[in-house]
């Protein structure tokens, strides 16, 4: 294994091949080969950037000859037939379905820069310039996502005061017990909270990051109901909980509501390739012509791969797919949960956004490393690190499922012998 | 031209497209088609993102290649055999060749997150808050960037107060008879200045957005030697003058200066696919592992093209052909500014990074409608958008430069008759 | 009345003198006459600043003395020996008889002074910017102070964003089924909570302004292991109910709680003239000499009356006085709360400072009219303005009180009549 | 001299007392005594606080009477007869003389309370956040004053970030080389100078604590255009340089301009009492009744001290005499200067505001030890405590004046035995 260029030329900064020490050349679905040509099941997609597995020959085919047709590549916020084509798949595809009518801003490709573009928005429409942020939110690397953002080391980076953010707490903060909406809604409605109206109220639906917490349905129609009394911004950073994650396309489908704002990013491309964009609500959409902007908003390569990606939810059979794996990845983690009681605490998240909350950090440190040896790719989140993050390919084939969950067990039995 | 899908489903903030008013589908070099079959010569360039032309097939070659072969399109930072064939091509071909020796740090792919990594990492290794940044500096789209930029219009983008920033005069404002590096070394040196130190200064060598304003060498060196001796973090931001867009690779190498801190994007990845890299100062690179990330700082098939424009450099006709194309352009505007002083004031910038400061914006407003018509896109900057901005592909061929020339050179004719 | 120069020159900011339309010459006690010779019975006294009544002779006589010996009334942080007398006095007849080891540090000599000095050293000896802070609140009018309050109205005032604040709910915040202390404890310990660690915490243990809330002293003690535990600096603003307000000489002596920093104010000098203190856990004194100042921290005409007031304390006639005042009060309040239950929700705060918390602020309004034409001066506080505020100077004659409660019960009487 | 009481109880910030270690005792005019009867010529006058010496006995001759009289001492903002005395006083006797028509509102009686009021009420009348200060500006000790001063070390205090403060140079910094007012009114002019419009500019019109540097006339008055021109509201700071101390009663009368806002407080009162207030030009008084507020803006003590202050300015052989005696002390320094080229570079400062700017802070030091030692208190200023603060009263008697004068010759020719 050659890693010589890394460790002389490559930024401390560096983290995944630390803890994945490989050199990786090949992927295909949901196995990922190195250059010795070992093989890995891949549970952690690029932290959830590759929800359809790596080069979904659905998606690479179109992508490959828009390549050689010698096509437009970059193209800021210019019309091109690709970006057109991306478009009206996603309207037609994704939003009708679902009922929904968003307009589409095309920022910069990352999570962080929709973030930040659709707070500005919401502090633009509302004259505010406070948001409202949740407990063990992540957000991004950005100042403006940073500063919405729970947790204390990503929020030290910064360097700067965190402005302009209210914290409370998230659904099932610090316990059931509290009713963190109910809260809520008391600090808005009295003159003397010391808390003011934000411009928005910004959530993920699943907490990733913040240790795999789903947020029930009742408490973000709750949520939506006081974003819409007190005229707040409804803002759902579904970047990593969308596009197909939860087994819907949005996470919030089954909870019902309609958020303001929708950021997506992640694997909205299909194919790796950088691309987000923020769903406004019409009415909501007072940017005036280039008062956000961004270098790569027009990667067109993104677009043909993500427009390819939309197709696929128009499948009847690419749908039930997912819901059927859904299942069965919960129903293995359901079988491990009661089958180590004495390293796992409860499962956690929802449809194939999952996760196992442990009994200690050094559990979830020690599965990592035996489950890497035996081929198998997998992260933890968490405030405390004690969550691991089960994250296949929405796409995996049964066989390949089976064979991760396997590894994770073995490696939870091996526990006994740590 | 069929527009209705941005008509009806994009954001009211899409700019260019306005700007534009085509289709546009394919590319190569410095020529761009719309659907109708129209050709332009592209004097823009995806805003300096495509410095090498479009689908430049020494770059586009292996990266098709590269796709065929089912290689790793994302990585987050684990490592990948493309990233490391970056690494070494980088430093091979660009860093050693110049005597530079940087650690290279991966953030998210776009410039706005170059520049939010350098300014985090200068606020955690000085201990303090604040930058210095200039008039007229524009830095991003994020929070970070915002705040650190001088455009009234793109710092209330944010809609919260720009903290933590100091804003001084750039080399020659508020004109040549104020000596700004003396003014800031003054500041910084007088305890009731009222001014903190700051963590880092933060610059472009050639400001674009602010109106191709070229600082001279001589103030570069004394910006740097004021970062020493008061101990300072300085960063150059080479987003847009960097990657070859001035005929060096770097924009700061003919003064001779050696910043702490760079940052690269835009036409780093020789394709248009979203890369950025921060280049950091060894001792500077404190970084702990993972303390700062982002889902796409793995793109691989950028990794594959970059590497493809680095090794371009190695090769001495391209070099010497930049060199050549530069003197071309810049004898082209020497003559336009001689012969239009009733609509030109000034050449300004340097190298391939050039631009014609008018004397209204309705001048520039009606040569962009007239070149558009003609076959040529073009572009304003500026804080009153009366500078005209002349960003051919550094690859450019004489013909085409000779002809988007033409284009411009009959757009001011026409002058005469508005 | 001849108002005129009022109305003419006068900002519109003024306030009691339309709440209280007359103009007042002489006052004794607690009672105020005005021009007309109209006597008032004074239940507001200079919101707390005249806990020792008007002109109380006992301190008054050797304030006059000291006058007529041209004695120094200015002198910066100078010596004088009306300094000394009062140091040494506050030390031997307020601090030791409790147990209490403070360094005395004299700001501005009003009570924000006094708050922007005690956060400014919290901060400083933290090395932590942010404060916590809690919801209705209030701590005074300049900008540190103001980002503490609580009030909507209040923090709008500075007209710029409060920073550096993390506003927590006060005990029995919303409702007294929510454990405050505990949900504090909780996010101090929670690394994504999203809430630094605070230099301070700095809370009322009577909220005032906010609605004459009373801490309990569990909550207190609570709240102080919190800041131990977490290396937290314990501020209690006693500026409104310390110096005799609650009949203790310091509103937390039945807490049996032991701030580390204590800031008195109001009825600090006895006399109505301005002064302030903030008392310093020995330690926690890192102050450098000069570090903080205030032109006004040497006015020796009130260290003179401050010092005449603290001698009372050591009387044991007058505490044991002030003792049964409170009790004759609370038992006056119980009664009026029992009588008049249409109007009167709750009895609120603690010793003699009182308030009847009203079913709406429009009875508030009517009592406050009735009263002041039948001779009553009283006020309201909390956020709706529905609390009747019931601050009677704690040297009242029980006459006196007897008089005022009358007048009180007879305007409560008039509600039926509304 | 028993000092022991400061030294165990009081904090460590305490300054001015180990600069003059003494304990003070008696003063009268420009003379005060320490316990031991020894007697200084007093040329600090408490900060500027004591303009019209100390126990000037028509002042103090009426506070007497009024405190027999069992007169109100505290008001908060009801009416009283002592106000409305002081207001019609400081109308008839100030304002309508000078031709000015302000309304006056009663703050905290401290300069910082004043300073915070003009500010908050220039931010919500333009609605704007950010307000324009000067290098070596010094506006007091609470955050929002904090904020605008200039000194590092009184910025750092409040150990919170300093925001929405654009820092801009004062007159003739950093030389008379380079034109402030220009550079302001072109940052405010140019959309791309990263400066946004504030809602205030505050300045004090000669820099007392910055090093008495003096604004030119002009200056000022083209800073008024400026903020005429670009609608900012125009704030003096006169808390220092105004009641009197320039010869005129508002520093600002020789310069011609008419302020929108000034804050006066120091010798407002006349005593050393506290008081301050802050004029408004009338279509600027939005304030709400209550929105602004404070313990002891009702300073009644004050207000008669106050009174007698302004009648003062009624005789015409009072203002003649204050007229003689700047010249007077003028004429001292200017021989001061030429005699010692050694040690003094340069009278600063304007009337009886005056500064000798030395060549070193250790020659400040040596000076301010021998004079001390000899009879004379005078204190230090500038960001390199080197320039000799000399500020006597203005009703100094001339042999007091000449005594105090040759202490300070005296000790200037000690220097050649340092």
């Amino acid at each position: 294994m050659n890693t010589d260029a890394f460790t002389a030329h490559e930024s401390n900064v560096r983290r995944y091949c630390r803890a994945f020490p490989a050199v990786f050349a090949r992927a295909l679905g949901a196995t990922i080969w190195d250059e010795t040509g070992k093989a890995y099941i891949d549970f952690l997609v690029g932290s959830g950037a590759l929800n359809y597995g790596h080069n979904n020959p659905d998606i690479m085919a179109p992508a490959i000859e828009y390549l050689f047709g010698e096509n437009i590549l970059l193209s800021l916020d210019m019309h091109t037939a690709a970006k057109r084509d991306f478009i009206e798949g996603f309207v037609d595809w994704i939003l009708k379905p679902r009922g929904l009518s968003y307009k589409i801003q095309f920022p910069g490709p990352t999570g962080t820069n929709a973030n930040e573009a659709a707070l500005a928005l919401a502090r633009k429409y509302t004259g505010r310039s406070s948001v409202m942020a949740f407990t063990n939110a992540f957000h991004g690397m950005s100042l403006g996502s940073l500063a919405v953002s729970g947790s204390a080391s990503t929020r030290e980076l910064g360097g700067v005061a965190r402005h302009d953010v209210i914290r409370v707490p998230y659904d099932g903060y610090p316990s059931q017990a509290f009713d963190s909406a109910s809260y809520i809604d008391h600090v808005l409605s009295d003159a003397g909270s010391g808390i003011e109206k934000p411009a928005a109220i910004i959530l993920e639906t699943i907490q990733a990051e913040g240790g795999m917490n789903a947020a029930s349905a009742a408490w973000l129609t709750e949520i939506q109901r006081i974003c819409r009394t007190h005229g707040i911004v409804f803002i759902v950073d579904d970047i990593q909980a969308g596009a197909g994650r939860t087994g819907d396309f949005f996470s919030f489908e089954s909870a019902k509501i309609e958020p303001d704002i929708v950021c997506l990013s992640k694997s909205l491309s299909g194919s790796g390739s950088p691309l987000s964009i923020v769903l406004i609500r019409p009415d909501l959409d007072i940017w005036k012509p280039g008062e956000h902007s961004g270098t790569f908003r027009g990667n067109n390569f993104a677009f043909v791969t993500a427009g390819a990606m939309c197709k696929m939810w128009s499948d009847k059979r690419f749908t039930a797919g997912v819901e059927r794996t859904a299942v069965r990845l919960q129903t293995h983690l359901a079988r491990l949960v009661a089958k180590f009681p004495r390293y796992i605490e409860q499962k956690r998240g929802r449809g194939l956004m999952a996760g196992l909350k442990c009994r200690s950090p050094a559990v979830v440190g020690r599965v990592h490393d035996v489950a890497f040896e035996n081929g198998l790719l997998i992260e933890s989140s968490g405030p405390n690190r004690d969550v691991i993050k089960v994250l296949p390919p929405i796409t995996i084939t049964d066989a390949e499922l089976d064979r991760g969950i396997t590894i994770l067990e073995h490696a939870l039995q091996e526990q006994d012998n740590a």
